[in-house]
């Protein structure tokens, strides 16, 4: 299929929040997605951004049913581990439904993985909901190794008020 | 006790690079560590760092039994969430043996809390091997939550050649 990946741009941000709400219905988990457009231009476009992204685009002739071009993105941060160094972190990868089977997951992939070694990476890390059988065969067959279930990797989170106390160190 | 908290210059490197050593071989897994002194002056203290770190320090007449005054340190960065927005990754958090329960973990966990929410971060998250029962139960006392055990996250990763592969697309 005829399609480009490419550097995203501030131009980009309506169809990037309009895809991370499709992912997030996919997941099961719109309710919680409170980034908007204008988050995602004032954070990833700024000076010192907190991400990078690629577009994956079709010509006008293959545009999806609903009149869009771009078909699926993902954002990317560096990130380092005290053990390897340098890593690239993989936070979305999302291609549109009906672009699916084409390739565009695995191009997208490539990129991120590209501009990680350039930039001198050893490793690329995402997460990937255990229910989510499809992506987990996807990444497997990429290559990919799951770190929670073989070295026993917990994800731990503070946020909201627990947060707030942590930094006044008064728990 | 009496001890400090401050941000990590180039002159912790050696400290830093030993104190990493010394958390793997409590997690026994001495032999994964491939960063040494320089990378981490290379990757933490040049343009666009990889890392930021902050430093535990004890006056002289405190210092270790082998005459270490540097006793405590955590490794952390800016990352991104798609449905939260800005978040702070505590890479590592680490107090040497003979200093700890005085306070200096919690300590190093507010200021990166601090940090992180000074700049516009809604979460704090980092990663716990789940065997390590004492680190799960401390950092659930600081209102933390398991994301892996809640929601079902695994944390992937692809390195060495198959990361070489997927850049390549051609798998």
């Amino acid at each position: 299929m005829d399609f480009t990946i490419r550097a995203a741009t501030l131009e980009d941000c309506k169809d990037i929040s309009r895809m991370i709400l499709e992912l997030a219905e996919h997941e099961k988990v719109s309710d919680q997605i409170k980034i908007t457009q204008r988050d995602l231009e004032q954070d990833g476009f700024s000076k010192n951004p907190f991400f990078h992204g690629i577009i994956a685009e079709v010509p006008e002739h293959l545009k999806s049913r609903d009149g869009h071009t771009k078909v699926g993105y993902s954002l990317y941060f560096y990130t380092y581990s005290s053990w390897k160094g340098r890593a690239v972190y993989m936070e979305d990868l999302y291609v549109m439904p009906e672009f699916r089977g084409k390739g565009i997951g695995k191009a997208l992939m490539a990129k991120v993985s590209q501009l990680g070694l350039a930039a001198g990476c050893n490793q690329l890390n995402f997460t990937v909901l255990n229910w989510n059988k499809s992506s987990l065969d996807f990444y497997r067959k990429q290559g990919c190794w799951d770190v929670t279930s073989e070295l026993g990797y917990h994800c731990m989170r503070c946020e909201g008020d627990a947060l707030e106390h942590l930094a006044q160190g008064d728990l």
